[in-house]
């Protein structure tokens, strides 16, 4: 902690990301006001990131909060501003490090509560449940859920005051005026928070790519119920497990054309139980068990279910496969995919659709029809929030450096001249005076690898992928004490072509051989001249260099 | 081959894709006429893939053309359609088994030289080089090159004239009727075969899914002219390597701004010093080296480089992290990708993106401006070329199935009704009567893995990527003749959590205690009593159950 006392704050209100604005998920922001050395923080959102092929058998990656962690009797709370994993998802792994009350809405106490259980954490957690539009305090922070719109429910945008100073951390967000559920965008609440006076709007950066205005969820409900209404055979819907609004717009498109609606993912049943227990899907009728699938006419049922993003194990890709339990679909049936395909994604929700090509299946996407809308804001929108609430100060955030870069841009171009793009542990001052980095706190990842929480630098998913590359020998030697062989030397492969065995043998017990009696009494030097002999036997056939350990047993 | 012998189909000419019906790359496609049981073979094409993450340590896969070589006195010649690696590239890999004439154009044996020459195949492939719009015969096909326009120089589709019947094979291709270089797309040939009568169109898929016509090069020509004629830093061009037509674009844009051309990248010099050889770009003046960039002034150079797919080696890769050793890039220095993101490179090309933007570097790609044309026939194209053409029957190749499925059903909406989905393997009948699969050949994948050619199936790269989600155990134990240990147990791991280790080495010691003596003398038994005693310790601590190898030495 010995970064903080470089410089003395004291009356600062700082801001330091400790995941979310180097790279799409694992949001995770910290607020701090006070000095330098005695500094108190809100956290607002703790979210996971999927694992990537680039770290390989890691399925789940982490913020290292180890910095806040680490002062953690200063942590006066984590506030989610919504449900989705990457902003929700790490609470469960990281909480024990962190010990203080977590506040969420509604919605999100009970995903929450899911994963709380699951972690045998669900007695410790002190959750606070905060209504939609409601002011809470956090320590010195007083704060408000505002009410915005996105792809879940109860969105939030945050309001962040302090005497230091006031930010909105605006979460995700777009701008939709005619969503199916939900209190809708709160402008009256942002306009007069704007009259009321916003230091500094950490804000949103996805889709500042994108020009114009996003469709609103009602569009997108015509849409499907059009193509539901045409559709002669059976008709499944994907989208994302957690997107409620899009979950009811596709069973109000069934119930209008009397088909049945059968739910297949565990994920989405949980959020469907989360949304009926929050009073939402309420006129949703009974939905169905995948079981009854099979058993209803083409043209009366309705399949909703997870694997918009190609996932193997979900219910779409198997049924594209046909190897799904209770699920099959024949030629001529439709496969709506009601979603976007997140970045990383592409290949893995190809396959998905050549299989269903393959089996001669109709796929209408995103692509095709207004079939989904994006829940993060274009320039328009952002135009629109930037006039409402006229902060003095922007940040932007939720984005790769590509989408922070142009969002900095744009805000600049559009009256907002003092921006500043934050990097993952990076301390910006956001108060008193222009926006300005003062300091740097340790920030990392850390791999969830099967249940254990690894670091992610020179960890075992970096091992792994060397691994991957090269594979492995293993050569076992016993050598007695005239340093003779006393059994054969063994030689085991993983990941290697075939044929190299002999070679490799030879090479190992050339290099024994090969290596003066006197000199064969030091471990270290026997094991590392069969080992470089090996290895160099490997690369010489094969173009590879493998990892080659080599065991020596003194019998 | 009995497959072969199930028909009697003495006068077939029959169609059998060994590659590029069910994915993109790779393309391999055979022709064959005669009796079923000594039929005589025409091989167009002999394309590669690039490896993806599933098949770590893979670089390159090859179609497995054994089902062709092992009748390979009956393969009369292999066409190459044009240079591009997804069709040229696996002649130095796989000619060895099949020793037959290649029939390529100019251009396209400059590129097929380098790599025989890297194979040391040089002095023994007959090449035949065949100017673009000739005939030629090899065996009982009667071929003629017939100029089309793509995004290499000489791409060309072929004619093959048999007494059974006659095929155009597109190649790869689109309509330019601006090409920058080049003998343009012989429309009026085209028209004369049609003319004449064509039985089957084979067909490129590529970009059936878009509408309209794709833009010319010319135009493209002309919106990169206009963005390097405003750029007032230094200006980066990344496109495909090979893509002559655009490499002789950019220079004129610099020539016309008075910028000298600096050339990074060895494939881009290979292509450049091929496309010389053969008359193409005489009048683009000096390209300088790499070396020479830095004393250029910033508004007197451009810079042509590769790695418009995100290559990580390659040249804007290490320019975007500063890692060049010639080259860099300051804020407001412009970079253009022109080059679309292949599927499945979208990760790494984001990667390279958010470096510049880091680098606070401007960038344009094909999403902002058109700095770059697809080569692949769009809607409104392939409407042309039937009309051209008049065949029969079609056959959709180049594509993922799903673009198969779709090449399907608009060339039947278009008045094509006798179409085939092809499958790899699939041997279908073209002539004599409607298009029919007659019967099946074994096909599949090879990988390149270092320098051997290995099975893609149960091979290495299969193993190496079960290594790379659950890591490694080596067990070795000395065991004496009254079956005591002679030596400690001796356990390592890679790619494991630390903080196994210790109970680990437990797990195999109460293994092998627990083991009565009578039990241990079966080295095979006391070897697998370890290895699940481990195996079980890992999965109860870690969650994940590795591959564990024990090697018992009997001293």
């Amino acid at each position: 902690m010995n970064a903080k006392k470089k410089f003395d704050h004291s009356n600062d209100l700082v801001f330091l990301p400790l995941g979310g604005t180097g790279e799409i998920g694992m949001n995770c922001y910290c607020y701090g006001v006070g000095p330098a050395d005695d500094r108190q923080w809100l956290m607002v959102d703790l979210g996971v990131k999927f694992g990537e092929e680039t770290d390989p058998g890691i399925d789940v990656i982490l913020p290292d909060v180890g910095f806040i962690a680490s002062d953690k009797a200063n942590l006066h709370g984590i506030v989610l501003t919504h449900a989705h994993e990457d902003h929700l998802g790490a609470v469960a792994w990281l909480w024990p490090q962190l010990q203080c009350p977590v506040y969420c809405t509604p919605f999100a106490a009970q995903i929450l509560a899911l994963k709380l259980k699951e972690a045998g954490l669900d007695e410790e957690v002190p959750v606070k449940v905060i209504p939609v539009g409601s002011k809470f305090t956090a320590g010195p922070f007083h704060l408000e859920y505002i009410s915005v719109t996105h792809s879940i429910p109860e969105p939030t945008a945050l309001l962040i005051k302090t005497k230091q100073g006031t930010v909105l951390h605006s979460g995700d967000w777009k701008i939709d005026r005619t969503p199916v559920l939900g209190q809708g965008m709160d402008e009256k609440r942002l306009r007069a928070i704007g009259d009321e006076g916003v230091d500094v709007l950490v804000c949103d950066s996805t889709n500042v790519l994108r020009e114009g205005f996003s469709p609103s969820e009602a569009q997108v409900a015509d849409t499907i119920a059009a193509i539901v209404a045409e559709a002669k055979g059976r008709v499944a819907v994907t989208t994302f497990a957690s997107h409620v609004d899009r979950i009811s717009t596709a069973v109000r498109a069934a119930r209008a054309t009397g088909r049945e609606v059968v739910i297949a993912g565990r994920a989405m049943r949980n959020t469907i139980e989360a949304a009926r227990a929050c009073g939402m899907l309420k006129d949703s009728g009974r939905l169905l068990d995948e079981e009854e699938f099979g058993y209803l006419p083409p043209d009366k049922v309705m399949l909703l279910c997870t694997g918009s993003q190609g996932e193997p194990r979900a219910a779409i890709a198997r049924i594209a496969e046909d190897q799904h339990p209770h699920v099959s679909l024949d030629p001529g049936d439709l496969v709506l995919f009601s979603s976007k395909t997140i970045p990383g994604n592409e290949k893995e929700v190809s396959r998905v659709l050549n299989n269903l090509a393959r089996l001669d299946i109709d796929v209408i996407t995103g692509e095709d029809a207004l079939v989904h809308s994006s829940g993060h804001p274009r320039q328009d929108e952002l135009k629109l929030l930037y006039d409402w609430v006229r902060p003095r100060a922007l940040i932007p955030m939720h984005g790769e450096p590509r989408h922070l870069r142009a969002h900095a841009i744009f805000a600049r171009k559009h009256g907002i001249e003092d921006v500043v793009i934050p990097r993952d542990g990076h301390i910006t001052k956001l108060m008193p005076g222009p926006l300005r980095q003062i300091d740097e706190a340790h920030f990392g990842r850390l791999h969830v690898d099967g249940r254990l929480i690894v670091p992610s630098e020179d960890g075992p998913a970096k091992q792994r992928r060397k691994l991957s590359f090269v594979g492995i020998i293993l050569v076992s030697v016993a050598v007695n004490s005239k340093q003779d062989l006393a059994a054969d030397i063994e030689v085991v492969t993983d990941g290697l072509p075939h044929g190299l065995q002999d070679g490799l043998q030879e090479a190992a017990e050339k290099a024994f051989e090969g290596t003066p009696k006197p000199r064969r009494r030091d471990v270290n030097v026997l094991g590392e001249t069969i080992r470089t002999s090996v290895r160099r036997h490997a690369d010489q056939i094969w173009g590879k260099k493998p990892i080659v350990k080599v065991v020596v047993h003194e019998v």
